[in-house]
């Protein structure tokens, strides 16, 4: 072993977004060097992070040089061209959650491919190349349907709902007309959306946070509800599920899984993501470990922590309101003067409606008082943006 | 008022030491712009504040600097020169805790004066000059006896217990004989020595933690427990005690207030600090909102955040172990596998026999476990000095 005293490991993201900066606010704690590599001066992390190379994130050369300023490098997002990540792996640098198993996620297709082939229940799917193939799959899957791009997506962009045959064209437009692969998947009238956050290390070794209940508007996370209101069976059923995925793609660091459960009580997986998730913010106030501190712990070779919930949480996140311009944050006062509520605010710079600009979290003795607390706060706090 | 965006005043912080560091951390989340003014290039808060005016502490022209690039400024330790602090507050500047405040409690006489003026109990004390004043002290509170210098002590330097008379001459040389003003104490025999944490906002408002229980071994704090094992009668005495110091200082941020605990079950202030206290760093996993978030909440005006303890925790200091060198971690993997532990590396550069370099904290179910814990973990971790 190079290190004997793992903090001296220096860290590098690929990202400097809110999950770099949650991530290096966790790493710093323990005294770990972190560097990103992120396109904006004034990212979220920017502040904090030991280094910043300011190049976009399909620029070959600058990965590689965070790299050889790095012991280990992690991402906090999964859409990064994988090529260079293959190459710098290929020549000996540990790259955490490897390159092989994202090169599988980042592609919804060979992601489910994968799931399916190890037995686990993921909804119908297939690949469609054009709007004939589209109706050809809806005889099989039924309207409505939901068309996907393979690749690329996020927060619902690159997803689209056909609701008969008439929206097929205009949907095959909308997703690129063919430009990226596209596949089809039997639509899931769920009752609940969970997701599960866990964590595997360098020795294969996991740990699995209770399951958060997530509600979605507009196809952007607004609320997780934890633990999820659903039977005994069903959340350990959610964390064997969580258990098999990282398994399966022998992820390193952490994995967010997200399902659903049908109206017959049953789980698909709905999505993978390689790396600290959204649905994972309230493990900050809510658990032993967060979800960023155990993400440094895998990939950093150290141990993993106590997953266990300390209290009742609710997140909620902040979205821009208003014009797109500087960022102001409204109502704070008002917010946090709510018992248990915590505001973070991630720093960018600009808002725009609907950006991701901020989260809060609140914990209670009991869920009903957290969310409704957190529904209080999020009335409150506003983040906008100014002219 | 200047800021509807709170989070838009910059911080300045007067050290950038752990606490410094820690007071960041917090601050970051919520998104705040912080400068620090610290003689050392590579201090623990430096990797993570916005500015570092690299500058001695009584370096008074980088502290105005310091004052003219932030909206408020406070501190992480109380030995700086007021009269800078003083100006600048005259001028218009903010200063929490406020200069006044701070020049009161900076000397132990005049701290103990206040004290007792407004009747909260302390141990008797008298001013002394010379070494026949200390004679004539004795004839008072008998030997064994404190003899502390009035300013400028801290972690028991400037503090000496004098046995008999025999000892008077030596211990008067000791402290520097008469250079600086100094004080005895009545000898305190007590069976515990707690202190409680608390916070008071700019206006007026008032949040008290649980209190803890804390060992020194050599004058330096090694452990502090929560909840302290007192009556509950006790407990609401020393939160009301903390209560009226800060009324008394009229103190803005967080205060930790020491007290003994006698044999005869009543409370005696020790001392006072005003500002995070190393005996509080179990608030950061410990309570729903740590020492430095709400030190932090207070100082920009916000409201003050819920004190409730989560789990009773248990802190260890890590001290510098091995010889004067490079600090290197040793054992972090051991004592990360031992469930609940976090530990904070500060990050000093430089390790030294007894410096403090870093804590443990460890929350569980019950306050045994947690104190099992804490001490295996802190008997597998080191940070020493590598030549």
């Amino acid at each position: 072993m190079k290190f004997n005293d793992k903090t001296r490991q220096k860290i590098g993201i690929i990202g400097g977004g809110q999950l770099g900066k949650m991530m290096i606010l966790e790493a710093k704690k323990m005294g770990f060097y972190v560097s990103i590599l992120d396109p904006t001066e004034a990212c979220p992390a920017d502040s904090i992070a030991d280094e910043h190379l300011i190049a976009d994130f399909d620029d070959q050369q600058a990965i590689r040089e965070l790299a050889q300023k790095s012991d280990l490098i992690t991402y906090e997002f999964e859409h990064i061209g994988v090529e260079v990540l293959k190459e710098l792996e290929a020549e000996g640098y540990k790259i955490y959650p490897t390159a092989s198993s994202l090169e599988i996620i980042q592609n919804k297709y060979e992601q489910k491919t994968v799931l399916k082939k190890n037995g686990i229940a993921v909804p119908d799917f297939i690949k469609v190349e054009s709007p004939a193939d589209i109706k050809e799959a809806a005889k099989k899957f039924t309207y409505p349907l939901m068309l996907k791009s393979c690749t690329g997506g996020y927060d619902g962009k690159g997803n689209a709902v056909v609701k008969s045959e008439e929206e097929v064209e205009s949907s095959f437009k909308e997703l690129g007309a063919g430009s990226t692969p596209l596949m089809v998947e039997k639509y899931i009238p769920f009752k609940k959306e969970i997701s599960i956050i866990a964590a595997r290390g360098l020795t294969g070794e996991m740990e699995v946070y209770p399951a958060g209940e997530n509600d979605h508007q507009d196809n952007i996370l607004y609320e997780t509800k934890v633990p999820a209101e659903i039977s005994a069976e069903l959340e350990e059923e959610a964390e064997e599920f969580a258990r098999e995925v990282l398994e399966v793609f022998e992820g390193i660091g952490i994995f967010c899984v997200e399902m659903f459960v049908t109206e017959a009580d049953e789980l698909l997986i709905n999505e993978i993501a390689p790396r600290p998730h959204n649905s994972g913010h309230y493990t900050i106030e809510g658990c032993v470990t967060s979800q960023f501190e155990q993400h440094v712990r895998a990939i950093a070779g150290l141990p993993l922590g106590d997953t266990a919930l300390l209290r009742p949480s609710v997140m909620r996140n902040i979205l821009g309101t208003g014009d797109q311009g500087k960022a102001e944050v409204v109502g704070l006062e008002q917010a946090l003067a709510i018992e248990g509520v915590k505001v973070h605010v991630y720093q960018k710079t600009i808002s725009r409606p609907g950006r991701k600009m901020g989260h809060l979290t609140v914990t209670a003795e009991n869920l009903e008082l957290a969310a409704k607390r957190a529904l209080k706060a999020s009335q409150l706090v506003e983040i906008k943006g100014e002219i």
